[in-house]
């Protein structure tokens, strides 16, 4: 078959049987996602996309977002745009929408943080920052050594905002569905990361409109409903896993993204960016085919 | 309006009436890409992708893709392939397709080249390569200072290939519709870049099957033609110029690129990755709506 260019990376996934290489997690390193940093969005139509939020790094605006899935605020609202090797970007669109009174309106710049985390896992300096590597529990990290923050890789979920000083109220999202804007880094709260179903996004038609916004409402795509997992009833929650990253397990694992091996790669790049190495995210086992 | 994290490259490209900055490209900065390095694909439903072939850096592959679409080749043939954050690709995805006679079937390596031209365009180093910068007439370029290659950018176009020491004779290509998967450099033979309707790749629906091929042979997408520009008939040949780059206004644009600035954004990154600097390419302005 013509260019199995990813075929070591799905080997990685599917080891022979009885074969373990140093890279292969063992049952411990696969830990849950809890139900409440879990975000199930439906569109219309029934694509479903999942993201994982990260309320230790952006806790004002993940609070509200909680608040927002659960006062139902984004059912009906829209996916209004979608911009090709950029972002595409969903909630209200009209911008005048009353928030929920729980919500706080204008939260703190949550676009980094003091640095209390020993950052430095990748072999080569990131363009964008002296430091990076992973959190324990599998996000992406990055940093200067005084401050840490999270990196706007493929897939990653921010807050929307107006010009500085405003931080959005985190009613309006959007995911990276190109190359990593990095530029945005420290610039925009990312408050998570699709883990499933980023395919009903990135795959959407791009807008004509400046910036990929759709010039006609009619092609807006309506959402079903926003929902935390913990808020869905038991037999509809789905149940994710990250990859467990302070172990030798996962530096072999980077080691081996750094350095692609034959029979494809003849010319390993000794090192990688921080978006090349995404921390495995996996549906509990248990439910392997359950939708 | 929410979220104009744009604006400024907007701006960029539309300044204001009588303002000129020193990113602002004068007229003869643009210079027009030869016909015959353009690669024009008509898919089922009138889609339509332009590629900018790049003979100096793959002379052979590219001699190969000029033969191919001489002999219509492609016409009829598919794109059979949609990985998401990866690369789209199409060809003849039963391998079994004879090649016409001056192709040739087993092309040397392209996949870099001796060192000859001084890259080292941007402030922060590449996590891949030593040096980063630009061609004269527009192409990205990284390198380690004994040898030179085109990076893995989205957009960029490659030729698919088997396991090496295969090479891949041209027929299938495919392009990078995600985060540059930069661990190809020096891998795979990189032959040109989509510069017009990658929005007709980026979307296509993601294949289910390993690799994201499709499953279902009626996913395939038919490809109607692909014919080089000039191999047109006048009357229907598009043109394009790329954005000259030794010249201090294309230096002010990479400036900017790596500081972005008020009114948005309020850290500026101090550095870019050589992905996120993309040299401008424009349709030529006497054929604006032209289609």
């Amino acid at each position: 078959m013509i260019i199995p260019f990813l075929a070591l990376a799905l080997a990685a996934q599917t080891p022979a049987t009885g074969a373990t290489k140093p890279s292969d997690p063992i049952a411990t390193d696969w830990r849950a996602i809890p139900d409440d940093e879990l975000l199930v969005m439906t569109l219309h139509g029934g694509g479903r996309v999942v993201i994982r939020l990260a309320p230790r790094y952006a806790p004002v605006h993940v609070a509200n977002i909680r608040k927002l899935a659960q006062a139902h605020w984004w059912d009906g609202e829209t996916v209004y745009r979608a911009q090709d090797n950029y972002v595409v970007q969903w909630g209200d669109v009209t911008e005048k929408k009353a928030l929920p009174a729980d919500v706080v309106a204008k939260p703190p710049a949550e676009y980094d943080w003091a640095a209390s985390d020993a950052v430095d896992r990748l072999t080569r300096r990131d363009p964008y920052a002296a430091r990076a590597g992973f959190s324990a529990d599998g996000w992406q990290i990055v940093g200067n050594g005084a401050r840490s923050w999270l990196p706007h890789c493929y897939g990653m979920v921010g807050v929307a905002r107006d010009l500085a000083p405003s931080t959005g109220s985190g009613g309006d999202l959007y995911t990276v569905i190109g190359h990593a804007p990095r530029h945005l880094d420290r610039n925009i709260a990312l408050v998570g990361r699709v883990i499933d179903g980023m395919e009903n996004l990135s795959t959407l038609p791009r807008g004509k409109g400046d910036l990929g916004f759709y010039q006609d409402p009619a092609r807006r795509l309506p959402i079903e409903s926003v929902r935390l997992a913990s808020d869905l009833p038991a037999a509809q929650r789905p149940h994710y896993q990250y990859r467990a990253t302070d172990n030798p397990r996962f530096a072999a694992y980077i080691h081996e993204r750094e350095n692609r091996q034959p029979p494809f790669f003849t010319v390993p790049a000794g090192g990688a960016d921080i978006c090349n190495v995404p921390d495995p995210v996996r549906r509990a086992p248990d439910e392997a085919g359950a939708d």
